[in-house]
């Protein structure tokens, strides 16, 4: 097996208004080459706020999935330049559900799906949640509904939910809660 | 907010070899319309193939997001027309780590990037593991190194994988078993 991989081209085949989809050419360094379907992504990150009782879930449209009730935690994309994704973390936060959050911790980072995108996603926990003041909510945010999900009833969140990145917060919290 | 979303048509702008890349337009039943970004997937398989002391994993390059050595469970893309989700897990599971399995039961289903793209990934349980006779590998298949991972170390698999399926597989696993 080789041990190095170096990018050698691409070519951005479309530009949307998030994503870049293209072709990008590898070559190993034993000299054998490859190309890729590739999407460009500018990375996201998720939330899993905790109180004592509740994780704080949405139910949000999904439309290019075809459903108006994907039930996930608090996200977003890196989508504004420059800023740090903890201060995207914190703003997508109060956003999507009006809080802010005393302790802040990086648990996972992962990519959503390697073999055709690069979209990498940061989850924090955040715990010690208040209340914020809500300003005028964005037009997308105007469909997202507030869930505080009993921390008694993951089990069902997990059964309802099928994002990845939601899925890996709530088995992760199923994990160390033993629940 | 609205109970229903209707797609108002599609422009695919970019065919690559497995996805496709475009604007997806949509109606809520209120009247108001969006457009999407969508990539086109044509769905995968993930495998988490476990005997009563391993639990089986590979190694493999992601040219996309720049690794050779992504730490994953067996999984692949529904790219042969027509094949049953659960035949391509049966086929994945023996092309990269040549084993069958006994027992299969489908834990979960979730969309790796539901924002952006409609790829939905199934996730088996394969147990009663036993060994096929190798063919000649693919191509591809080369580069998989084939991981046998003790059960009693799952903590150490999660802190070096960063791929998001793998991770649901590894997390629903250590929740089930409470190590």
């Amino acid at each position: 097996m080789s041990d190095e991989i170096t990018p050698t081209g691409a070519e951005v085949k479309w530009e949307g208004k998030i994503i870049r989809a293209g072709t990008e050419h590898f070559r190993y360094d034993d000299g054998t080459e490859a190309s890729r379907d590739k999407v460009w992504h500018p990375g996201a990150v998720g939330i899993l706020a905790l109180d004592d009782e509740h994780v704080w879930l949405t139910r949000q449209p999904r439309e290019v999935v075809g459903t108006l009730f994907s039930l996930e935690i608090p996200a977003g994309k890196l989508d504004v330049l420059g800023e740090p994704p903890l201060e995207t973390a914190k703003r997508e936060l109060a956003e999507e559900i009006g809080k802010a959050a005393e302790h802040w911790e990086e648990l996972l980072a992962f990519y959503t799906s390697p073999g055709i995108s690069d979209e990498r996603l940061r989850l924090y926990l955040a715990t010690g949640l208040s209340d914020v003041p809500s300003g005028a909510p964005e037009e997308e945010d105007e469909r997202i509904e507030i869930l505080p999900w009993p921390l008694g009833r993951l089990d069902e969140a997990i059964e309802q939910c099928d994002d990845a990145k939601s899925l890996i917060a709530l088995l992760w919290l199923t994990a160390r809660t033993g629940r």
